[in-house]
C-alpha cells in the first residue's frame, strides 16, 4: 500500500464549492457537472420512500443538486415537479447544462443526441436500455451509430443500461438514500442494481465514497478508463469495481495493474458459470471470459478477487479501517455463549487463522476477576461479565496476550440492558440505543489506539427489532470513523482479513503466514 | 424418506390434556413433567424482554406452563415471584412435582439432589455448570459421583451446564419467545446458545418443533439417548442436532442410523479445527474427534451434516416443506435487477444447479407482455413487471417450462408499493405490510399446488426497517404454513436443495443429478 491511513475516512476532501481535486484526467469533468435536465423525468412519487419523487431527479433532490447548480426536469406533460420548473426540451433549459440522463424510451435517444449536440453539453448518462445488451444485431449497430456520434461531437456517454453518477461532493446521486457524506472508495458498476447493494450496503457500515459509476454497456465509459481515473484520483484510497465483462482485455489488464499497484483494489466477476455469464449477456451485453484467466490476470496485477457481493463488502470494510493492518493469524475470542464460540473457532480456523490458546500469565490474569463456572479464559473467551469495566479490562488483557494478532468481540454486548429503558417511548429508547450503542464503539477505539492491536466488532444478534437494527447501524458508523471494522458474524471477519493477509503477503513481500 | 408430507407441518399432533403421544421409550416420561420446581428461581426481571422475570422460571410462565401444573419457585429470601408461591426449599413444594431445574452454584447440587431423590422426581435439568466441562479431575470425578447417585435412585438427569427441556405441547420452555406452538422437529443440542438460535432462527422461517433438548456435559442423557427416542417419536418427521463430542460412539452411530433410517436427520458438529475442538472442550468437555470420521459416519448412517449454522437452518427449511421434493437441477429465477440476477445465477451453478435457458416456446409466451428494453426472459427472468396478474402468469409459465424443477423468486416483490399506506399510522402500516405479504406468500403456495413445481422465496431485503423484517417474518411463516420454502438467498436456496439432492440420491437410489 503506498498510502495507509490508520482507519476511517477522510471527511477533509469533501468539496464543495470552486476547488476541484483534479488528476487532469480527461474523464474529471465527467464529475463535476454545472447543471443537469434530467430527460422524460416524472412526478410520480416514489413507493415507500417517504413521498420522495422517484428516479434520478428525486434523488438528485434528495442530496440538494439545485443549491449550488440548476437541476432541470424535461418533460413536456409537466410544467413543475417539486417545486422545479419543467422544461419541454432540454434546447430550453437555461445554461449551463453539463451532464444530461436520459430517461427516455429508445427510439427517442437519437433525437435527444443531437439535442445534446446542439447544446453543447459534457456527458450523457443514457439509463436508457434497449441496445446491444438485446443482442439484436440492428440495435448493436444503432448503439455504436450513436456512440461514434457522441464521440466525434466530443460529449462522452455513460451506458447506455446503467445508473451513472454518484458524487456525493458534488451532490449528485443516482438512488435514494445514498450519503450526502464523501469518503475515500471509488466504485466502478456494470450493474447499477449491484452499485445500489455496495454503495448501500456499506453505508450502513460506515463506509463512504470519493464517487461511483454504474456504466451498463460501457459503449464508450470502460471500466479501463475508469480505473485509470481512480488511481489518479485525490479523493480515492480505495477501488472496488463489480464487472460482467471484460471489454478491451490489454487495455483493462494494464490499468488494473496501475490502479491496483496506486491503491488495494477489489473486483467481483459476475458471470462466472455458464447460467452466470447467460445472465450476463442478456443483462449488458457482455462476454464473459475465462474466471480461471480473470482471477489469474488480478493476481497479476496486485488486485484482490472478490468471490461473493458479502465478500466484497467485507473487504472494504477491511481495507478502510485498522482490521488491514493485522499482522498475523492469532485471533483473541471474546463473546457469549459457548456453542457460538465452538462454531466461530471453527469458522477462523476455516479462514486460516487460528484461536490460540492463552499464556499462562493471561490466564491467571483473567482468572482474577473471571469466576470457574460457566465461563473460559483460555481463548475464546467466554467470561459472562457484563459491567463495562470487567469488559475492558477482559479485552486489554487479551489484546496484550503475545499469540494475539487482533481482537474478535461482540458489538453491543450491554445493548439496552437497562429494564427501566423498556418503559420509555419509542423516539425515547431508539435514542437511548443509539447512543450507547456509539458510546460501545467508542470503547473499542480507544482500546484499539491504547493497545495497537485491532478490535474488530460483531454486530450479528437474534434481536431482529428496528431498535436493535438502528444501534448496529450506529455502532457501525461510530466504529468505522474511529477505524475500527464491524462485520456480521466471526466466520466474515476472519475470511475478509485471511484475504488480506494473503494479498499483503503477495504484494508487500510480507511472509505468507498460511 | 419413509414418511413425507407436502409441505408445512402438522399441528393436529398439537397435544395439550391427557393424551401423551407414547413411544414407550424411557425418555417418555421426562418431556411430560406433572408440576416443576425452579430451584434458585430469581424476581429479577430480563433487561429488554418487555419485564418478563428472567431465567427458565420466566419462560414457563411466558407458555403458561402453570394453567395446567404446579410451577414452584424455590427460594428462601422470596415469598412470590409473579403471583407464584415462592417455596424454601424443594421438599416443601407440594406434589406432584415430576422435574426440577437447577440454577443454584454447584456446591449446593449434592443437597439438592438428596431432596430430589427424597421427592421422588423424575428427571433434574443441571443448568448449573462447574463440572466436568472445567477439566478439572475432582470436578470430573464429583459429576460421575452425583449421576450416579440419581441413576441409582431411577432419576434422569439433563446436563449438567444446558438450557434443558423445551416441550411445546407441554408449555415447557427454556427460553424467552419460543413459539407456543408445536410442530414437528426434534432437536438435540450440546449448547443451549446453539439450541436458542436454532429454535427463535428458525420459528421466524415457520418452522415448529416438536421437543428440544439442550444437554450439555451429557453426564446421563446423551445424543444416543435422544436420537432413539426422536427415531421413534410419533410427533417427529425431521431431526437435527448440534453435537460437540461424542460419547460412546458405538451407541450414537447405531442410534443416529436408526434415526436416519426412520426419519430425515441433519447434525451439525462444533469443534471440527482444533481451535473448535479447544472451545469445545471447554465448553462441554467435549473431547471432539476428527472431522473426517464424523462425516463418513454420517454419510454410512444416512444423515446429512450442516457445515455452519445457516446450513443447518436452510436444510430444515427445504426438508420441511415442498423443496424437499424437487427431482432435478432446473432452476427458474424470477427475480429484478440484472446484476444480483447475473450474481444469483452464478451461486446456483456454484451449488451444483443451473439456470437453464428457456425453450422457444415459452420465451415467445413471456414476451407477448414483457417488454423488450431493460428485461430478460431467457432465465433469469428480468421483467420489470410489477402488476399481480402479470406475475402470476410469469411465474405459472416459468414453472410450466420443461427444464424448470424449482422457481426461485422475490418475497414481497410488490410489498408496500402504495405510497398511500407512508401516510399512515405506523401501526396500520405494520398491519398492511403483514398482510401483504401474508398474501403474496398464498400467491406462491397456490402456484405450488396448481403447477406442481416447487417455489421457493427469497426474502433478502436492502430494506431493514422494522416494518420490512416483520413482513419479511409474516411472509416465511405463511409461505411455510403452506409448504413454501424461504430463503435469504438465492445461493442459500440452492446450496440447501443441492445439498438434499445429493442426500436423496445416497438415500433412495435417486440417479446423481450432479
Amino acid at each position: 500500500m503506498t498510502e495507509r491511513s490508520t482507519g476511517g475516512h477522510d471527511t477533509s476532501a469533501n468539496m464543495t464549492g470552486p476547488t476541484i481535486p483534479s488528476n487532469g484526467h480527461s474523464l474529471e469533468p465527467i464529475f463535476h457537472p454545472r447543471g443537469i435536465a434530467v430527460i422524460g423525468a416524472s412526478s410520480t412519487k416514489n413507493a415507500g420512500g417517504g413521498g420522495m419523487i422517484s428516479g434520478f431527479l428525486g434523488s438528485l433532490i434528495e442530496l440538494d443538486y439545485q443549491a449550488e447548480h440548476g437541476l432541470y426536469p424535461v418533460n413536456p406533460k409537466v410544467d413543475e415537479i417539486e417545486g422545479l420548473r419543467c422544461y419541454p426540451s432540454l434546447l430550453e433549459t437555461p445554461d449551463p447544462v453539463d451532464h444530461v440522463i436520459s430517461q427516455v424510451p429508445a427510439k427517442i435517444v437519437p433525437m435527444l443526441i443531437d439535442q445534446c449536440i446542439e447544446k453543447g453539453v459534457r456527458s450523457l448518462h443514457l439509463f436508457t436500455a434497449g441496445f446491444a445488451e438485446t443482442g439484436d444485431p440492428d440495435l448493436v449497430a444503432q448503439e455504436a451509430e450513436l456512440i461514434k456520434k457522441l464521440t466525434d461531437a466530443g460529449i462522452r456517454a455513460i451506458g447506455p443500461n446503467c445508473m451513472g453518477l454518484y458524487v456525493p461532493s458534488e451532490r449528485v446521486s443516482f438512488m435514494n438514500s445514498f450519503p450526502a457524506e464523501s469518503g475515500n472508495v471509488f466504485l466502478l458498476s456494470q450493474s447499477g442494481a449491484n452499485a445500489g447493494d455496495i454503495i448501500q450496503g456499506l453505508s450502513k457500515r460506515g463506509v463512504r465514497f470519493s464517487k461511483g459509476v454504474s456504466f451498463g454497456n460501457g459503449a464508450d465509459v470502460k471500466a479501463h478508463h475508469l480505473l485509470d481515473y481512480a488511481a489518479g484520483d485525490p479523493e480515492t484510497e480505495v477501488v472496488v469495481g463489480y464487472m460482467e465483462g471484460v471489454q478491451e482485455g490489454r487495455l483493462f489488464f494494464d490499468a488494473l495493474k496501475r490502479c491496483a499497484h496506486a491503491k488495494p483494489t477489489v473486483i467481483l466477476k459476475g458471470g462466472i458459470h455458464a447460467a452466470g455469464a447467460r445472465a450476463a449477456n442478456s443483462h449488458t451485453g457482455s462476454l464473459a471470459g475465462s474466471i480461471q484467466i480473470f482471477e489469474a490476470a488480478c493476481r497479476q496485477a496486485g488486485a484482490m478477487r472478490a468471490e461473493t457481493m458479502d465478500e466484497l463488502h467485507d473487504l472494504i470494510v477491511t481495507l478502510t479501517t485498522g482490521a488491514k493492518d493485522v499482522t498475523g493469524t492469532g485471533v483473541g475470542l471474546v463473546t457469549g455463549g459457548g456453542g457460538n464460540a465452538v462454531l466461530a473457532s471453527d469458522a477462523i480456523a476455516t479462514a486460516g487463522l487460528d484461536v490460540p490458546p492463552m499464556p499462562r500469565a493471561t490466564i491467571d490474569e483473567l482468572r482474577e476477576f473471571i469466576p470457574i463456572a460457566g465461563t473460559s479464559v483460555n481463548n475464546p473467551i467466554d467470561t459472562n461479565l457484563r459491567g463495562e469495566e470487567d469488559r475492558r479490562r477482559t479485552l486489554q488483557i487479551v489484546a496484550g496476550a503475545d499469540p494475539i494478532d487482533v481482537v474478535f468481540t461482540n458489538a453491543l454486548d450491554s445493548h439496552n440492558r437497562d429494564p427501566k429503558i423498556d418503559a420509555l417511548p419509542r423516539e425515547q429508547r431508539i435514542e437511548h440505543a443509539e447512543n450507547n450503542a456509539r458510546n460501545e464503539a467508542n470503547l473499542l477505539a480507544d482500546l484499539q489506539t491504547e493497545t495497537g492491536t485491532p478490535f474488530v466488532a460483531l454486530t450479528r444478534s437474534r434481536d431482529t427489532s428496528d431498535i436493535a437494527t438502528k444501534a448496529a447501524i450506529a455502532y457501525a458508523n461510530a466504529a468505522y470513523r474511529r477505524g475500527v471494522a464491524t462485520f456480521d458474524s466471526a466466520p466474515r471477519a476472519a475470511r475478509s482479513i485471511g484475504q488480506i493477509l494473503k494479498w499483503r503477503s503477495r504484494r508487500e513481500g510480507l511472509p505468507n503466514l498460511f
